[in-house]
């Protein structure tokens, strides 16, 4: 990422370019070979929730899921940044129910609804955001769900020495095939770890490409569920929606997107060197179009800049180095 | 911009740089004297914003603000990216009153309030946005008092074409020395004009040093009036405050930031490649201490990145470059 990456994503106005975001793209196949490069894949970057899709593994393998016979819809959820909107909240505060577990059993901190129309609602009704709105209430769930199901204490599962973030661990290292793993803490108060691109992509492989056992579970409940991944109108979910069931997404902060393709085994990742969410959608965009996931995506590839009367003064777009590539 | 500009700001989290902002700075003097450069300040960039101080020249130099008996308020309003807060509308509105004009003149689209706590008064009340709230209605009062005090039509002065805009035009070739100016629509409609980052800086010098007849009555309103320039807990607002009355300082979208030292005649530019406006606060305030300016702003140079438990987990500060950088 010190090195300097290829401008990926451009923002014109008028005739000039005005802005432009750097980056690099890895995409690794099942087999674990890398399949494109672009920029710095070898220096260590935080997936962030992007890496939720890994982060649920436990709750798969360890039996915790069919144990609590958790809904697809759940599954997802713990794969969730959601946009705290009532389909996201009220799911998840009845499952921790079940687990006989509340919202203060969760580590995250509370957090406003990212989709305006339900934070919009908050705010005149007075009520206050709750962990459960906080985007990551899922997969925190998903954590205390294995910490039940093992009968280890629910309380410090986010601590990097519970044995639920050290399952998470073990889980990254056999995807990734990276022992190192430095970790930082995430919004959520949860470890997040950091591997090099190249060894994020062959993670998302090893799901793409069902390689390991709670793959396909977690595979399947993702593409089922695109608007409980991420929420109404956010790229993940329109994305997924446009690539008809052929594309597990997952946006993280910070400017990272995950990719996982089933039909072809294929692990996409991203990573915007300046943290960029605009450019990460658009890279992402892109990357499906080329590799003829989806059809177009006019929305996010050639998405107006708007002046405050609605009109376009400008486009955020690929730039020639992502354009051009042959991917 | 298109050249690897050096990285000047960095987010860390845990012990890991996780994303990094890459810009280019440019400080000249009142004669004129490129007296420090970093990075590429030879394409031409969008000031956005932090060209109004610029086009609020007209209104100072065309004697319309003497005839309509304008405060310094009124001309901080026309140099503000303000929040939206009723201290904000409330003068705008009263100033457009009283040149015979009300918010169906004004140019710029509604925008909803930046200020968090004006927003949510509006939601509680039911209220909607207007142009008043659109961050530059000051501006746009600004070009309407100059078109009332010439008796030209005031419906269209946001085009090009209009004596308003060309008055800007005159000026801001007059101080940047640069004599090409294409120019974009900004996010309010009105022409925006790109230009180097020197000759940017040396066009903020030019008002530093008070080499034009408006100058003065610019930085003084500026200076007297930082929160009407930006708003309640605004960086700008907030590093102003810090410089005691040493310092007009002036932001503009996508990363942009803009100083004026009166002491020493000194104008500052920067533009933050990816147009992160966490950066160019970042930036500004490192060039601020190292021109001692100010005394500190460890809120701005040594930013805590929080967790949503509001934990410090990284930091948000200057990276080598500007940290060794000889300013």
């Amino acid at each position: 990422m010190f090195l300097a990456n290829p401008i990926l994503v451009e923002v014109t106005r008028g005739d000039l370019v005005e802005s432009v975001h750097r980056g690099s793209i890895a995409i690794a196949d099942a087999g674990g070979t890398l399949r494109f490069a672009l920029g710095d894949i070898e220096t260590a970057v935080y997936p962030r929730s992007a890496l939720k899709p890994i982060q649920a593994l436990p709750l798969i393998e360890s039996g915790a899921a069919e144990a609590f016979g958790l809904s697809d819809e759940e599954v997802a959820l713990a794969c969730a940044s959601h946009s705290g909107e009532p389909m996201h909240t009220a799911r998840v505060a009845a499952w921790l129910a079940r687990i006989g577990c509340g919202e203060e059993d969760l580590a995250c901190g509370p957090q406003p609804p990212r989709y305006e129309p339900a934070l919009e609602a908050m705010i005149r009704s007075g009520e206050k955001p709750t962990r459960l709105h906080n985007n990551c209430s899922g997969k925190h769930t998903g954590f205390l769900t294995v910490a039940r199901h093992w009968q280890v204490a629910t309380k410090g599962y986010e601590r990097i020495d519970h044995p639920v973030q050290q399952a998470v661990v073990t889980s990254l290292r056999a995807l990734s095939g990276v022992c190192e793993l430095p970790f930082g803490i995430d919004g959520c108060t949860a470890p997040n770890f950091a591997l090099p691109l190249a060894g994020f992509a062959r993670a998302l492989a090893q799901l793409a490409g069902r390689r390991t056992v709670g793959a396909g579970r977690i595979l399947r409940a993702m593409i089922a569920h695109p608007e409980l991944v991420a929420g109404t109108g956010r790229a993940g979910t329109v994305l997924m929606r446009a690539a008809c069931g052929r594309a597990a997404l997952k946006v993280g902060a910070e400017g990272v997107f995950a990719g996982m393709i089933p039909e072809t085994g294929l692990g996409i990742a991203l990573k915007i060197d300046d943290g960029a969410g605009r450019a990460a959608e658009t890279a992402i965009a892109a990357i499906l179009v080329k590799l003829g996931v989806i059809g177009e995506a006019r929305d996010f590839i050639a998405a107006p800049v708007l002046d405050t009367r609605g009109n376009a003064v400008g486009v955020r777009r690929p730039a020639s180095a992502l354009e051009t590539a042959a991917i």
